[in-house]
């Protein structure tokens, strides 16, 4: 057993699962991660798996409250909770959605996700994320990128969500570099900087060639010898750019801050700095948990 | 055995393999396919997967000519035939591949793909396709289009390929409706030809917008209701519609022909259309003998 915890943030996606333990004083006194993501797991495996990571963390007598945010609130989740609708703010402590547990030592809230309905559009924590850039910076007007297998961009004006829009790139390179004729050509674990900058500024600013660029990846290979390290930046370049041509009203008149880890965080602020474009950048999951604690504050708020 | 067989055709391409015994007035007396294509097989499988379709047509002395085009001639092939380079004429008696074989009833002729080296691009198969055009219309001036998993433009004036280039969209399509995240909104057994139409038009006149419009399929399932019916369409159509755009230099002021299946073809007949140019449709197969055909009578010239 672990002393002292007050409260367990979770991070549930897709692919992964991230666990927390907080004490009284926000302070984090462990944490833990497995690939028991949503999309791994049936409807009655969302407590195991949970139990399976935090199991040590849990008191005796009384139940741990645990907040959890992401696509465990899906459809496919352990339990649907309805989106909220923007413009909204990341945060509310409506719709909470809680799962019914067998352990006693557990009592699980699900936050929501955000919908939009023109053009549709869908998140499930990222809300989250910016949430937690809010609760450091409450003023912040601009532009929040949130990269990933599914990249977000929202447009944040006086604490709100005003719109965002979705970008499967992440899952576009995966598909294209893994199973199309493109492996052949590609080395994910080399890179050539200058290709990648030079692709993503092509794509971004000659979208209507894009098409014509991926196949021509395997093409060069065969009859110009392109190395793989070059051809796994040109196809990067290529998709983000053509992510920053479409996501141009976004970031053109705005202030970009990047939310993701540290490779996918640099590559979108890279690709932004070959239109000219300044951007910060800030770490995935400090800004996440930060999300949480925000959460929490106003959970407890409303308990009392 | 079959009798009267002067030749045999063999169009053998990535997924699937295909022959035709001719008789010595060019008629089809037998037709046979499997799924033995190049990527399924190793070097040494290549001779018998051949003669499990043809074993029986083969004559008991002699040794049939056997004529074929396609990946059968790439690196991973029977043979690798090094590629001819465009401009060129789609076919030349030169740098005709010969495998070895074992069984002594076969001679096999393998002819070669071109390559193209500014912009670099390659083509197998799809030679021999343009061959059979020309061989019912040696006039031929404008654009033959070949839709497939890897569609080809390519211009053609004066019995010349003049420059070429390839589209992985049939390969992009079969990605994202089959292993992403949209697999879960489309139905690829219905269709909404109005959306289609609606969905090529935008994709190629707003090209800019490409990306934001994949997800943009799952969110509208999600958020509105979207049939499994649209979203198929409007994947089709986005895609199709983002080629067109980057074809645009080679359809919009040249006569254009079409050269595929009924379904395949048509798809890319009525995104044409929507953008106000009209174009003609030939059918794949009986183009491909027809240049093999063409093949088989210059081989023969030559042999004498």
């Amino acid at each position: 057993m672990l002393n002292g915890v007050a409260w367990i943030a979770v991070d549930w996606g897709t692919t992964n699962l991230r666990v927390w333990a907080i004490g009284a004083d926000d302070r984090i006194l462990a944490e833990a991660s497995s690939d028991k993501g949503m999309s791994r797991l049936e409807r009655d495996g969302f407590e195991p798996a949970l139990i399976e990571l935090i199991g040590n963390w849990l008191p005796k007598a009384d139940a741990a409250l645990v907040i959890a945010c992401g696509m465990v609130g899906a459809r496919q989740g352990w339990i649907e909770v309805p989106y909220r609708q923007a413009p909204c703010s990341p945060f509310s402590p409506d719709r909470i959605g809680a799962p019914d547990v067998r352990d006693p030592r557990l009592k699980v809230r699900v936050l929501p996700g955000i919908k939009q309905i023109t053009p549709a559009d869908v998140m499930r924590g990222e809300e989250t994320q910016i949430a937690g850039v809010l609760l450091e910076h409450p003023d912040f007007d601009g532009v929040i990128c949130l990269p990933g297998t599914h990249t977000k961009w929202a447009r944040i004006a006086a604490g709100t969500i005003v719109h965002f829009r979705t970008f499967m790139t992440g899952e576009l390179f995966n598909l294209l570099s893994k199973s199309s004729v493109l492996r052949h050509s590609l080395d994910e674990a080399s890179w050539d900087a200058g290709e990648f900058a030079r692709s993503a500024q092509l794509s971004a600013t000659e979208p209507e060639g894009f098409a014509g660029r991926l196949f021509a990846i395997r093409a060069d290979t065969l009859v110009s010898g392109l190395t793989p390290a070059t051809a796994n930046a040109r196809l990067s370049g290529t998709l983000i750019g053509a992510e920053l041509a479409a996501a141009r009203s976004y970031w053109l008149d705005h202030n970009v801050l990047i939310v993701g880890n540290g490779t996918q965080a640099s590559l979108y602020n890279e690709g932004l700095r070959t239109l000219g474009k300044a951007s910060q950048t800030s770490d995935a999951s400090s800004v996440t948990l930060a999300g949480l604690k925000a959460a929490h504050t106003e959970i407890m708020k409303d308990l009392k």
